[in-house]
């Protein structure tokens, strides 16, 4: 389990842990896209991560190659896609913590964007994994905003999020199923 | 007009070829979107382009810098987003043929999930620049679907451009100005 730096044993949970072992919650997002398409049941991809690319190498009779490129922040969420005819948008983080989630780990950018949307009507909302408890939670894009807007510390208390987060269930083929957690709580 | 290697001048438009000047219709439409999130009219990013990221250096005190990378094969269109709360999924081509516009330019992947997005209830069409003509056109992803299904020859016709395509206007802040054209094209 050397993904998992906080883990503490009391707080593991055999089922959980035996299946996710090894697969971060970006893989098991895609997995989940995957099964959505091929079930034609939503269109759902993660973005592309954005590089500013500076050199570019063409050999050739062979592939272009990238030589020189530097990470940008991304100035969106990580993911969207259209959902029983709504948008949808969501940022994924995985979290170590035991106590609370910072709001470091999510960019201004990102804020802003999911503030943007909502004001569009969309279905917008984060996927927390919680890596020491073996849980992830949807939360909200609106619950969230209301308390990183409010809030005088900078992170989100790990009791908060078992309050207003939905535990989203883990499924074989759909390891972080949101899709059935977006309907409860969406109404949709 | 370096740009624009079949120009003729027969087919010239002045106002339109000054203020487009050396402007790439990826750029145009950047810009367009921009201004349609400052006036917070919508939603609309392109994707970054994907990457497959072989190698990355962690020179110490600098930012990471990728080394190896390859372009990978775009498994959805450019370009989505969220406009008067319905997803918006479009792809921008520009086409320099004085004739017609080759289905080569289109990925399979891109026709797939066209497709699948608009199954969804996507508002979902092409952008064409037709870069010899000076003109964008509006093209509805069920249009250029149906054509291309039944099509015995592999690309889309100038004439058929004409007849069903809808030219999108050319403005000084929002160069491409394709939202104008939804609202008529898709009754929004």
């Amino acid at each position: 389990m050397v993904n998992y730096p906080n883990k503490r044993n009391t707080y593991h949970k055999a089922a959980a842990s035996q299946s996710r072992r090894g697969m971060s919650l970006e893989e098991d997002i895609n997995t989940s896209n995957e099964f959505y398409l091929k079930e034609d049941s939503a269109v759902i991809h993660k973005k592309p991560t954005p590089v500013t690319i500076v050199k570019v190498d063409y050999p050739k009779r062979s592939a272009a190659k990238i030589t020189e490129a530097y990470f940008k922040l991304p100035s969106t969420t990580d993911y969207n896609g259209i959902y029983k005819g709504r948008y949808l948008d969501f940022e994924a983080k995985e979290c170590v913590s035991l106590t609370a989630f910072p709001f470091s780990s999510i960019h201004e950018h990102q804020i802003r964007h999911l503030e943007s949307v909502l004001r569009h009507g969309a279905v917008a909302f984060l996927i927390l994994r919680m890596t020491s408890y073996e849980q992830d939670y949807l939360i909200k894009a609106e619950d969230f905003l209301n308390f990183y807007k409010t809030a005088k510390r900078k992170s989100l208390p790990y009791s908060w999020i078992q309050e207003n987060g939905h535990p989203i269930p883990f499924r074989y083929q759909k390891p972080c199923d949101y899709l059935r957690v977006v309907d409860e709580v969406f109404g949709l």
